[in-house]
Protein backbone atom coordinates (compact mmCIF):
# COMPACT_ATOMS: atom_id res chain seq x y z
CA UNK A 1 0.00 0.00 0.00
CA UNK A 2 2.51 2.49 1.00
CA UNK A 3 5.35 2.75 -1.36
CA UNK A 4 8.11 4.11 0.72
CA UNK A 5 8.83 5.98 4.34
CA UNK A 6 11.43 7.06 6.02
CA UNK A 7 11.33 7.45 9.68
CA UNK A 8 13.98 9.67 11.54
CA UNK A 9 15.46 9.63 8.55
CA UNK A 10 15.79 5.78 7.82
CA UNK A 11 14.26 3.71 5.61
CA UNK A 12 11.69 1.90 7.75
CA UNK A 13 8.07 0.62 7.74
CA UNK A 14 7.68 0.25 11.27
CA UNK A 15 7.78 2.69 14.67
CA UNK A 16 8.76 2.11 18.05
CA UNK A 17 5.46 1.11 20.26
CA UNK A 18 6.77 3.50 22.42
CA UNK A 19 6.10 6.60 20.23
CA UNK A 20 3.45 8.52 21.60
CA UNK A 21 1.70 8.76 18.45
CA UNK A 22 0.62 5.23 18.78
CA UNK A 23 -0.20 5.32 22.24
CA UNK A 24 -1.90 8.58 22.45
CA UNK A 25 -2.32 10.13 19.01
CA UNK A 26 -0.01 12.46 20.65
CA UNK A 27 1.32 14.37 16.91
CA UNK A 28 0.35 15.93 13.91
CA UNK A 29 0.10 15.35 10.19
CA UNK A 30 0.34 16.98 6.83
CA UNK A 31 -0.71 15.48 3.52
CA UNK A 32 0.75 16.54 0.35
CA UNK A 33 -0.17 16.85 -3.27
CA UNK A 34 2.80 15.33 -5.47
CA UNK A 35 3.00 16.34 -9.18
CA UNK A 36 5.77 16.27 -11.19
CA UNK A 37 8.09 15.91 -8.55
CA UNK A 38 6.73 18.57 -6.66
CA UNK A 39 5.14 19.04 -3.51
CA UNK A 40 2.21 20.90 -3.54
CA UNK A 41 1.61 24.15 -1.24
CA UNK A 42 4.41 23.15 0.61
CA UNK A 43 5.29 25.83 2.64
CA UNK A 44 1.69 26.22 3.83
CA UNK A 45 2.03 22.50 4.74
CA UNK A 46 5.39 23.15 7.06
CA UNK A 47 3.31 26.68 8.22
CA UNK A 48 0.71 24.64 9.69
CA UNK A 49 2.84 21.98 11.16
CA UNK A 50 4.32 24.73 12.76
CA UNK A 51 1.42 26.44 14.08
CA UNK A 52 -0.05 22.54 15.13
CA UNK A 53 3.71 21.71 17.03
CA UNK A 54 3.83 25.08 18.73
CA UNK A 55 -0.16 24.44 19.88
CA UNK A 56 0.54 20.93 21.12
CA UNK A 57 4.05 21.99 22.89
CA UNK A 58 5.87 19.36 20.35
CA UNK A 59 9.46 19.92 19.50
CA UNK A 60 9.36 21.30 15.50
CA UNK A 61 11.73 19.19 12.67
CA UNK A 62 14.01 21.30 11.26
CA UNK A 63 12.09 22.11 7.64
CA UNK A 64 15.51 21.47 6.02
CA UNK A 65 15.67 17.78 7.09
CA UNK A 66 11.84 17.12 5.97
CA UNK A 67 12.18 18.65 2.38
CA UNK A 68 15.48 16.83 2.23
CA UNK A 69 13.98 13.11 2.83
CA UNK A 70 10.26 13.95 1.09
CA UNK A 71 12.67 15.41 -2.11
CA UNK A 72 14.21 11.60 -2.06
CA UNK A 73 10.80 10.06 -1.76
CA UNK A 74 9.50 11.52 -4.90
CA UNK A 75 12.23 11.91 -7.25
CA UNK A 76 10.75 10.37 -10.23
CA UNK A 77 7.32 10.53 -9.16
CA UNK A 78 4.95 11.67 -11.31
CA UNK A 79 1.80 11.85 -8.82
CA UNK A 80 1.75 10.74 -5.44
CA UNK A 81 1.09 11.98 -1.64
CA UNK A 82 3.46 12.46 0.36
CA UNK A 83 1.97 12.38 4.45
CA UNK A 84 4.39 13.81 7.23
CA UNK A 85 3.48 12.52 10.63
CA UNK A 86 5.55 14.45 13.80
CA UNK A 87 4.63 12.82 17.13
CA UNK A 88 5.85 13.73 21.05
CA UNK A 89 8.51 10.66 20.16
CA UNK A 90 9.22 8.22 22.41
CA UNK A 91 8.02 8.71 26.42
CA UNK A 92 6.67 6.42 29.11
CA UNK A 93 3.49 5.28 30.10
CA UNK A 94 1.16 8.45 30.99
CA UNK A 95 0.61 11.79 29.63
CA UNK A 96 2.81 13.92 31.45
CA UNK A 97 4.92 15.05 28.28
CA UNK A 98 8.67 14.12 28.65
CA UNK A 99 11.04 17.24 29.07
CA UNK A 100 13.39 18.03 26.02
CA UNK A 101 12.07 15.04 24.06
CA UNK A 102 13.34 14.48 20.29
CA UNK A 103 10.30 14.32 18.27
CA UNK A 104 9.54 11.67 15.94
CA UNK A 105 9.15 12.43 12.19
CA UNK A 106 7.81 9.92 9.89
CA UNK A 107 7.45 10.53 5.96
CA UNK A 108 5.67 8.44 3.80
CA UNK A 109 4.79 8.22 0.00
CA UNK A 110 1.67 7.05 -1.09
CA UNK A 111 0.23 6.06 -4.71
CA UNK A 112 -2.00 8.83 -5.78
CA UNK A 113 -5.84 8.06 -4.83
CA UNK A 114 -8.20 7.06 -7.95
CA UNK A 115 -10.74 9.98 -7.47
CA UNK A 116 -12.97 10.75 -11.04
CA UNK A 117 -11.15 14.14 -12.56
CA UNK A 118 -15.20 14.41 -13.94
CA UNK A 119 -15.33 14.60 -9.79
CA UNK A 120 -13.86 18.50 -9.99
CA UNK A 121 -16.26 19.12 -13.13
CA UNK A 122 -19.38 18.19 -12.76
CA UNK A 123 -19.39 17.65 -8.83
CA UNK A 124 -20.00 15.02 -6.60
CA UNK A 125 -22.44 13.72 -3.99
CA UNK A 126 -22.73 14.51 -0.48
CA UNK A 127 -24.66 13.66 3.04
CA UNK A 128 -25.41 15.46 6.12
CA UNK A 129 -23.75 13.16 8.76
CA UNK A 130 -25.88 12.44 12.05
CA UNK A 131 -22.54 12.38 14.14
CA UNK A 132 -21.76 15.77 15.60
CA UNK A 133 -18.47 17.41 15.85
CA UNK A 134 -17.07 18.09 19.52
CA UNK A 135 -16.13 21.62 20.53
CA UNK A 136 -13.01 21.75 21.67
CA UNK A 137 -11.19 25.10 20.98
CA UNK A 138 -8.22 23.69 22.63
CA UNK A 139 -7.69 20.99 19.31
CA UNK A 140 -9.73 22.98 16.80
CA UNK A 141 -8.12 23.99 13.66
CA UNK A 142 -4.47 21.85 14.05
CA UNK A 143 -4.40 18.89 11.88
CA UNK A 144 -3.63 16.56 14.83
CA UNK A 145 -3.65 12.52 15.21
CA UNK A 146 -6.83 12.02 17.10
CA UNK A 147 -9.03 11.05 14.68
CA UNK A 148 -11.72 9.03 15.81
CA UNK A 149 -14.37 11.54 15.34
CA UNK A 150 -13.69 11.66 11.57
CA UNK A 151 -13.63 8.09 11.74
CA UNK A 152 -17.15 7.78 13.73
CA UNK A 153 -18.51 10.18 10.62
CA UNK A 154 -17.25 8.22 7.59
CA UNK A 155 -18.47 4.82 9.07
CA UNK A 156 -22.06 6.44 8.82
CA UNK A 157 -22.19 5.47 4.97
CA UNK A 158 -20.84 2.71 2.39
CA UNK A 159 -22.26 3.80 -0.79
CA UNK A 160 -19.28 4.59 -3.18
CA UNK A 161 -21.53 7.18 -4.54
CA UNK A 162 -20.84 9.23 -1.63
CA UNK A 163 -18.31 11.27 -2.04
CA UNK A 164 -18.19 13.22 1.62
CA UNK A 165 -20.11 13.46 4.52
CA UNK A 166 -21.23 17.03 5.69
CA UNK A 167 -20.54 17.44 9.72
CA UNK A 168 -22.14 19.85 12.41
CA UNK A 169 -20.48 20.29 15.44
CA UNK A 170 -22.52 19.91 19.14
CA UNK A 171 -24.57 23.27 18.64
CA UNK A 172 -25.83 22.22 14.92
CA UNK A 173 -23.40 24.56 12.94
CA UNK A 174 -21.84 22.40 9.99
CA UNK A 175 -18.36 22.48 10.56
CA UNK A 176 -16.52 20.42 7.66
CA UNK A 177 -16.46 17.21 5.99
CA UNK A 178 -15.03 14.67 7.37
CA UNK A 179 -11.68 14.89 4.93
CA UNK A 180 -12.41 18.54 3.56
CA UNK A 181 -13.63 21.98 3.89
CA UNK A 182 -17.22 23.23 3.01
CA UNK A 183 -16.87 26.91 1.19
CA UNK A 184 -20.63 28.23 -0.10
CA UNK A 185 -21.68 31.27 -2.29
CA UNK A 186 -24.66 33.20 -1.32
CA UNK A 187 -25.42 36.85 -3.00
CA UNK A 188 -22.33 36.54 -4.28
CA UNK A 189 -20.27 36.28 -1.35
CA UNK A 190 -17.63 33.37 -0.81
CA UNK A 191 -18.80 32.01 2.64
CA UNK A 192 -16.87 29.15 5.25
CA UNK A 193 -18.18 28.12 8.51
CA UNK A 194 -15.99 29.06 11.25
CA UNK A 195 -13.35 26.14 12.93
CA UNK A 196 -12.52 28.40 16.33
CA UNK A 197 -14.55 25.62 17.97
CA UNK A 198 -14.13 22.07 15.78
CA UNK A 199 -12.57 21.24 12.77
CA UNK A 200 -9.32 21.47 10.44
CA UNK A 201 -7.71 24.66 8.93
CA UNK A 202 -7.15 23.00 5.62
CA UNK A 203 -4.23 24.31 3.99
CA UNK A 204 -6.39 24.74 0.64
CA UNK A 205 -8.94 26.34 2.53
CA UNK A 206 -6.41 28.97 3.71
CA UNK A 207 -5.23 29.76 -0.09
CA UNK A 208 -8.63 30.00 -1.11
CA UNK A 209 -9.34 32.27 1.02
CA UNK A 210 -6.34 34.19 0.04
CA UNK A 211 -6.96 33.89 -3.56
CA UNK A 212 -10.60 34.76 -3.49
CA UNK A 213 -9.47 38.40 -2.38
CA UNK A 214 -7.37 38.87 -5.66
CA UNK A 215 -10.10 37.72 -7.53
CA UNK A 216 -12.18 40.56 -5.79
CA UNK A 217 -14.49 38.11 -4.27
CA UNK A 218 -15.98 39.11 -0.56
CA UNK A 219 -15.22 36.09 1.91
CA UNK A 220 -16.79 35.76 5.28
CA UNK A 221 -15.46 33.12 7.93
CA UNK A 222 -19.30 32.50 9.34
CA UNK A 223 -21.08 30.43 11.82
CA UNK A 224 -23.06 28.23 9.11
CA UNK A 225 -26.33 26.79 10.54
CA UNK A 226 -27.13 23.52 7.93
CA UNK A 227 -30.16 25.97 6.46
CA UNK A 228 -27.45 28.69 5.41
CA UNK A 229 -25.48 25.97 4.03
CA UNK A 230 -28.90 23.99 2.21
CA UNK A 231 -29.82 27.61 0.79
CA UNK A 232 -26.58 28.75 -1.26
CA UNK A 233 -26.10 29.28 -4.76
CA UNK A 234 -22.92 27.39 -5.12
CA UNK A 235 -21.06 24.93 -2.26
CA UNK A 236 -17.85 23.29 -3.28
CA UNK A 237 -15.31 20.94 -0.78
CA UNK A 238 -11.77 21.28 -0.68
CA UNK A 239 -9.04 19.63 0.50
CA UNK A 240 -4.71 19.32 -0.88
CA UNK A 241 -5.61 16.13 -2.78
CA UNK A 242 -8.50 16.39 -4.18
CA UNK A 243 -8.28 19.90 -4.55
CA UNK A 244 -11.76 21.66 -5.35
CA UNK A 245 -15.15 19.56 -6.13
CA UNK A 246 -18.19 21.21 -6.46
CA UNK A 247 -21.14 19.70 -4.70
CA UNK A 248 -23.94 18.35 -6.75
CA UNK A 249 -26.19 16.85 -4.00
CA UNK A 250 -26.67 17.01 -0.61
CA UNK A 251 -28.78 14.08 0.59
CA UNK A 252 -31.60 14.31 -1.78
CA UNK A 253 -31.39 18.43 -2.30
CA UNK A 254 -29.18 18.89 -5.59
CA UNK A 255 -26.97 22.62 -6.24
CA UNK A 256 -25.66 24.03 -9.45
CA UNK A 257 -22.10 23.79 -9.91
CA UNK A 258 -21.82 27.63 -10.41
CA UNK A 259 -19.05 30.01 -12.40
CA UNK A 260 -17.54 31.16 -8.92
CA UNK A 261 -16.55 27.51 -7.70
CA UNK A 262 -14.83 26.96 -11.15
CA UNK A 263 -12.84 30.14 -10.92
CA UNK A 264 -11.44 29.52 -7.65
CA UNK A 265 -10.93 26.25 -8.96
CA UNK A 266 -9.07 27.07 -11.97
CA UNK A 267 -7.32 30.14 -9.49
CA UNK A 268 -6.34 26.92 -7.12
CA UNK A 269 -4.38 25.14 -9.91
CA UNK A 270 -3.05 28.50 -11.35
CA UNK A 271 -1.31 28.67 -7.68
CA UNK A 272 -0.28 25.15 -7.67
CA UNK A 273 0.99 25.10 -10.86
CA UNK A 274 3.56 27.11 -10.02
CA UNK A 275 7.23 25.53 -9.38
CA UNK A 276 7.91 24.99 -5.43
CA UNK A 277 11.40 25.28 -3.49
CA UNK A 278 11.11 21.51 -4.01
CA UNK B 1 11.38 1.51 29.52
CA UNK B 2 9.15 -1.29 28.27
CA UNK B 3 10.08 -4.35 29.73
CA UNK B 4 8.50 -6.74 26.83
CA UNK B 5 6.13 -6.89 24.37
CA UNK B 6 4.03 -8.95 21.87
CA UNK B 7 2.89 -7.49 18.55
CA UNK B 8 -0.03 -9.91 16.88
CA UNK B 9 1.49 -13.10 19.36
CA UNK B 10 5.26 -12.33 18.30
CA UNK B 11 7.68 -10.65 20.43
CA UNK B 12 8.38 -7.27 19.19
CA UNK B 13 8.95 -3.53 19.73
CA UNK B 14 7.76 -2.20 17.25
CA UNK B 15 4.40 -1.75 14.72
CA UNK B 16 4.13 -1.20 11.33
CA UNK B 17 3.15 2.70 9.73
CA UNK B 18 0.30 2.00 7.94
CA UNK B 19 -1.37 0.72 11.65
CA UNK B 20 -3.95 2.64 12.25
CA UNK B 21 -3.40 3.09 15.88
CA UNK B 22 -0.41 5.24 14.48
CA UNK B 23 -2.48 7.19 11.78
CA UNK B 24 -5.24 7.57 13.58
CA UNK B 25 -5.57 6.95 17.11
CA UNK B 26 -8.16 4.67 15.82
CA UNK B 27 -7.93 1.73 18.78
CA UNK B 28 -8.41 0.92 22.76
CA UNK B 29 -6.67 0.45 25.60
CA UNK B 30 -6.62 -0.77 29.23
CA UNK B 31 -3.70 -0.34 31.79
CA UNK B 32 -4.08 -3.45 34.60
CA UNK B 33 -1.90 -3.87 37.69
CA UNK B 34 0.08 -6.91 38.13
CA UNK B 35 0.55 -8.36 41.29
CA UNK B 36 2.39 -11.62 42.31
CA UNK B 37 1.72 -12.42 38.58
CA UNK B 38 -1.87 -12.09 38.51
CA UNK B 39 -3.42 -9.35 36.62
CA UNK B 40 -5.71 -7.37 38.51
CA UNK B 41 -9.28 -7.14 37.63
CA UNK B 42 -8.58 -9.03 34.15
CA UNK B 43 -12.56 -9.82 33.37
CA UNK B 44 -13.53 -6.42 34.04
CA UNK B 45 -10.54 -4.85 31.92
CA UNK B 46 -11.77 -7.43 28.93
CA UNK B 47 -15.40 -6.47 29.49
CA UNK B 48 -14.26 -2.93 29.21
CA UNK B 49 -12.61 -3.49 26.30
CA UNK B 50 -15.07 -5.27 24.55
CA UNK B 51 -17.40 -2.48 25.46
CA UNK B 52 -14.94 0.28 23.52
CA UNK B 53 -14.84 -2.40 20.60
CA UNK B 54 -18.64 -2.54 19.54
CA UNK B 55 -18.59 1.02 20.19
CA UNK B 56 -16.00 1.80 17.30
CA UNK B 57 -17.06 -1.19 15.22
CA UNK B 58 -13.68 -2.99 16.17
CA UNK B 59 -13.21 -6.49 15.41
CA UNK B 60 -12.91 -7.78 18.75
CA UNK B 61 -9.61 -9.95 19.55
CA UNK B 62 -10.44 -13.36 21.69
CA UNK B 63 -9.94 -12.90 25.22
CA UNK B 64 -7.70 -16.86 25.39
CA UNK B 65 -5.32 -15.04 23.00
CA UNK B 66 -4.82 -11.71 25.25
CA UNK B 67 -5.12 -13.48 28.67
CA UNK B 68 -2.12 -16.40 26.95
CA UNK B 69 0.25 -13.29 25.71
CA UNK B 70 -0.16 -11.34 29.15
CA UNK B 71 0.14 -14.66 31.15
CA UNK B 72 3.65 -15.11 29.27
CA UNK B 73 4.47 -11.37 30.16
CA UNK B 74 3.57 -11.71 33.75
CA UNK B 75 5.17 -14.72 34.44
CA UNK B 76 7.74 -14.19 37.50
CA UNK B 77 6.40 -11.07 37.80
CA UNK B 78 5.95 -9.55 41.68
CA UNK B 79 4.77 -5.87 40.61
CA UNK B 80 4.10 -4.51 36.81
CA UNK B 81 1.71 -3.18 34.40
CA UNK B 82 0.35 -4.53 31.16
CA UNK B 83 -0.75 -2.62 28.89
CA UNK B 84 -3.04 -3.99 26.19
CA UNK B 85 -3.34 -1.71 23.31
CA UNK B 86 -6.22 -2.86 20.29
CA UNK B 87 -6.04 -0.95 17.08
CA UNK B 88 -8.87 -1.47 13.89
CA UNK B 89 -5.63 -2.75 12.32
CA UNK B 90 -3.68 -1.47 9.06
CA UNK B 91 -5.63 -0.35 6.29
CA UNK B 92 -5.21 2.52 3.76
CA UNK B 93 -4.86 6.87 3.69
CA UNK B 94 -8.38 7.76 4.86
CA UNK B 95 -10.73 7.60 7.66
CA UNK B 96 -13.27 4.95 5.47
CA UNK B 97 -12.89 1.92 7.74
CA UNK B 98 -11.59 -1.55 5.67
CA UNK B 99 -13.96 -4.25 6.13
CA UNK B 100 -13.24 -7.62 7.24
CA UNK B 101 -10.12 -5.87 8.83
CA UNK B 102 -8.03 -7.81 11.46
CA UNK B 103 -7.12 -5.50 14.63
CA UNK B 104 -4.04 -5.45 16.14
CA UNK B 105 -2.95 -6.39 19.57
CA UNK B 106 -0.43 -5.00 21.33
CA UNK B 107 0.59 -6.01 24.73
CA UNK B 108 3.07 -4.62 27.00
CA UNK B 109 5.09 -5.26 30.55
CA UNK B 110 5.95 -1.78 32.07
CA UNK B 111 8.15 -1.60 35.39
CA UNK B 112 5.78 -1.08 38.62
CA UNK B 113 5.36 2.80 38.85
CA UNK B 114 7.38 4.58 41.82
CA UNK B 115 4.21 5.63 43.64
CA UNK B 116 4.53 6.84 47.43
CA UNK B 117 2.43 4.26 49.21
CA UNK B 118 1.94 7.24 51.75
CA UNK B 119 -0.39 8.44 48.72
CA UNK B 120 -3.09 5.74 50.00
CA UNK B 121 -3.30 6.45 53.29
CA UNK B 122 -2.69 10.27 54.01
CA UNK B 123 -3.61 11.53 50.20
CA UNK B 124 -2.59 13.51 47.57
CA UNK B 125 -2.50 17.42 46.76
CA UNK B 126 -4.40 17.74 43.54
CA UNK B 127 -5.54 21.41 41.59
CA UNK B 128 -8.21 22.16 39.19
CA UNK B 129 -7.38 22.47 35.59
CA UNK B 130 -8.02 25.17 33.66
CA UNK B 131 -8.26 23.29 30.18
CA UNK B 132 -11.79 21.89 29.77
CA UNK B 133 -12.84 18.43 27.99
CA UNK B 134 -15.12 18.71 25.29
CA UNK B 135 -18.84 17.48 25.30
CA UNK B 136 -17.89 14.04 22.75
CA UNK B 137 -20.97 11.35 23.75
CA UNK B 138 -19.64 9.59 20.89
CA UNK B 139 -16.67 8.84 22.60
CA UNK B 140 -17.48 9.13 26.22
CA UNK B 141 -16.47 6.42 28.15
CA UNK B 142 -14.19 4.31 26.35
CA UNK B 143 -10.46 3.96 26.63
CA UNK B 144 -10.21 5.14 23.37
CA UNK B 145 -6.15 6.42 22.36
CA UNK B 146 -7.34 9.56 21.02
CA UNK B 147 -5.72 11.13 24.29
CA UNK B 148 -4.48 14.57 23.02
CA UNK B 149 -7.22 16.28 25.80
CA UNK B 150 -5.73 14.58 28.52
CA UNK B 151 -1.98 15.68 27.40
CA UNK B 152 -3.24 19.08 27.39
CA UNK B 153 -4.61 19.11 30.56
CA UNK B 154 -1.61 17.48 32.37
CA UNK B 155 1.04 19.86 30.55
CA UNK B 156 -0.63 22.49 33.10
CA UNK B 157 1.37 21.78 35.84
CA UNK B 158 5.03 20.60 36.43
CA UNK B 159 5.34 20.23 40.14
CA UNK B 160 5.79 16.90 41.40
CA UNK B 161 3.84 17.94 44.92
CA UNK B 162 0.81 17.70 42.73
CA UNK B 163 -0.24 14.35 42.02
CA UNK B 164 -3.56 15.10 39.89
CA UNK B 165 -5.52 17.68 37.86
CA UNK B 166 -9.32 17.65 38.39
CA UNK B 167 -10.68 18.33 35.08
CA UNK B 168 -13.94 19.95 33.97
CA UNK B 169 -15.90 19.64 30.49
CA UNK B 170 -17.05 22.80 28.54
CA UNK B 171 -20.47 23.37 30.98
CA UNK B 172 -18.29 23.57 34.14
CA UNK B 173 -19.46 20.44 35.19
CA UNK B 174 -16.15 18.19 36.63
CA UNK B 175 -15.81 15.15 34.49
CA UNK B 176 -12.46 13.19 36.13
CA UNK B 177 -8.38 13.05 36.62
CA UNK B 178 -6.47 13.44 33.83
CA UNK B 179 -5.58 9.73 34.85
CA UNK B 180 -7.92 8.78 37.48
CA UNK B 181 -11.88 8.88 38.20
CA UNK B 182 -13.11 10.94 40.80
CA UNK B 183 -15.45 10.43 43.78
CA UNK B 184 -16.48 12.03 46.31
CA UNK B 185 -18.64 12.13 49.69
CA UNK B 186 -21.31 14.86 50.92
CA UNK B 187 -23.61 14.22 53.88
CA UNK B 188 -22.76 9.78 54.05
CA UNK B 189 -23.54 9.34 50.12
CA UNK B 190 -21.23 8.76 47.51
CA UNK B 191 -21.08 10.84 44.46
CA UNK B 192 -19.35 10.26 41.28
CA UNK B 193 -19.29 12.73 38.31
CA UNK B 194 -22.00 11.86 34.95
CA UNK B 195 -20.11 10.45 32.41
CA UNK B 196 -22.16 10.08 29.62
CA UNK B 197 -20.87 13.24 27.58
CA UNK B 198 -17.00 12.83 28.75
CA UNK B 199 -14.20 11.16 30.38
CA UNK B 200 -13.09 7.40 30.89
CA UNK B 201 -15.32 5.11 32.70
CA UNK B 202 -12.47 3.36 34.93
CA UNK B 203 -12.77 -0.28 35.56
CA UNK B 204 -12.14 0.76 39.08
CA UNK B 205 -15.25 3.23 39.04
CA UNK B 206 -17.19 0.29 37.81
CA UNK B 207 -15.96 -2.11 41.13
CA UNK B 208 -16.29 1.05 43.50
CA UNK B 209 -19.99 1.45 42.80
CA UNK B 210 -20.71 -2.02 43.10
CA UNK B 211 -18.83 -2.45 46.73
CA UNK B 212 -20.29 0.77 47.77
CA UNK B 213 -23.45 -1.07 47.77
CA UNK B 214 -22.33 -3.91 49.48
CA UNK B 215 -21.28 -1.63 51.93
CA UNK B 216 -24.66 0.15 52.87
CA UNK B 217 -23.42 3.25 50.95
CA UNK B 218 -25.49 5.11 49.08
CA UNK B 219 -24.09 5.93 45.05
CA UNK B 220 -25.56 8.66 43.27
CA UNK B 221 -23.67 9.51 39.52
CA UNK B 222 -24.45 13.01 38.94
CA UNK B 223 -23.67 15.99 37.02
CA UNK B 224 -20.92 17.73 39.54
CA UNK B 225 -20.29 21.47 39.30
CA UNK B 226 -17.29 22.82 40.65
CA UNK B 227 -18.96 23.72 44.37
CA UNK B 228 -20.39 20.63 44.97
CA UNK B 229 -16.88 18.77 44.70
CA UNK B 230 -15.41 21.74 46.87
CA UNK B 231 -18.11 21.25 49.49
CA UNK B 232 -17.99 17.78 49.92
CA UNK B 233 -16.90 15.94 53.37
CA UNK B 234 -14.32 13.59 51.40
CA UNK B 235 -12.70 12.96 47.72
CA UNK B 236 -10.59 10.58 46.35
CA UNK B 237 -9.55 9.40 43.05
CA UNK B 238 -8.99 6.25 41.66
CA UNK B 239 -7.43 4.37 38.33
CA UNK B 240 -6.08 0.75 37.96
CA UNK B 241 -2.96 1.10 39.30
CA UNK B 242 -3.19 3.74 42.18
CA UNK B 243 -5.72 1.72 43.71
CA UNK B 244 -7.89 4.61 45.90
CA UNK B 245 -5.72 8.21 46.67
CA UNK B 246 -7.90 10.27 49.36
CA UNK B 247 -7.39 14.00 47.88
CA UNK B 248 -6.20 16.54 50.68
CA UNK B 249 -5.42 19.41 48.87
CA UNK B 250 -7.40 20.79 45.69
CA UNK B 251 -5.28 24.07 45.07
CA UNK B 252 -5.35 26.17 48.27
CA UNK B 253 -8.21 24.01 49.71
CA UNK B 254 -7.64 21.39 52.58
CA UNK B 255 -10.30 18.39 52.91
CA UNK B 256 -10.01 15.53 55.65
CA UNK B 257 -8.95 12.33 54.58
CA UNK B 258 -12.39 10.16 56.01
CA UNK B 259 -13.32 7.10 56.92
CA UNK B 260 -15.55 6.60 54.01
CA UNK B 261 -12.91 7.07 51.52
CA UNK B 262 -10.31 4.49 54.04
CA UNK B 263 -13.47 1.75 53.94
CA UNK B 264 -13.96 2.13 49.74
CA UNK B 265 -10.20 1.88 49.75
CA UNK B 266 -9.86 -1.33 52.08
CA UNK B 267 -12.81 -3.30 50.41
CA UNK B 268 -11.10 -2.63 46.68
CA UNK B 269 -7.75 -4.21 48.16
CA UNK B 270 -9.68 -6.84 49.36
CA UNK B 271 -11.78 -7.72 46.04
CA UNK B 272 -8.22 -7.23 44.13
CA UNK B 273 -6.76 -10.09 46.23
CA UNK B 274 -8.72 -12.70 45.10
CA UNK B 275 -6.78 -14.45 42.91
CA UNK B 276 -7.87 -14.09 39.62
CA UNK B 277 -7.70 -16.44 36.63
CA UNK B 278 -4.95 -16.19 35.70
Amino acid sequence: MALKSFVNGKSSDEISLLDRGLQYGDGLFETIAVEHEQLLCWDEHIARLNVGCSRLNIQPVAETKLLEEAARLVKSIERGVIKIIITRGQGGRGYATPKDNNSSRIITLYPWPDYAHENSLSGVQTRVCDYRYAINPGLAGIKHLNRLEQILARSEWEESSIAEGIVMDQNDNVIEGTMSNIFYVTESVLLTPDLSSSGINGVVRQKIIELAATMQLEVRITKTPLDALMSADEIFMCNSIIGVWPIKMIDEKPFQVGETTHQIRQSLEKYQSIPTLC
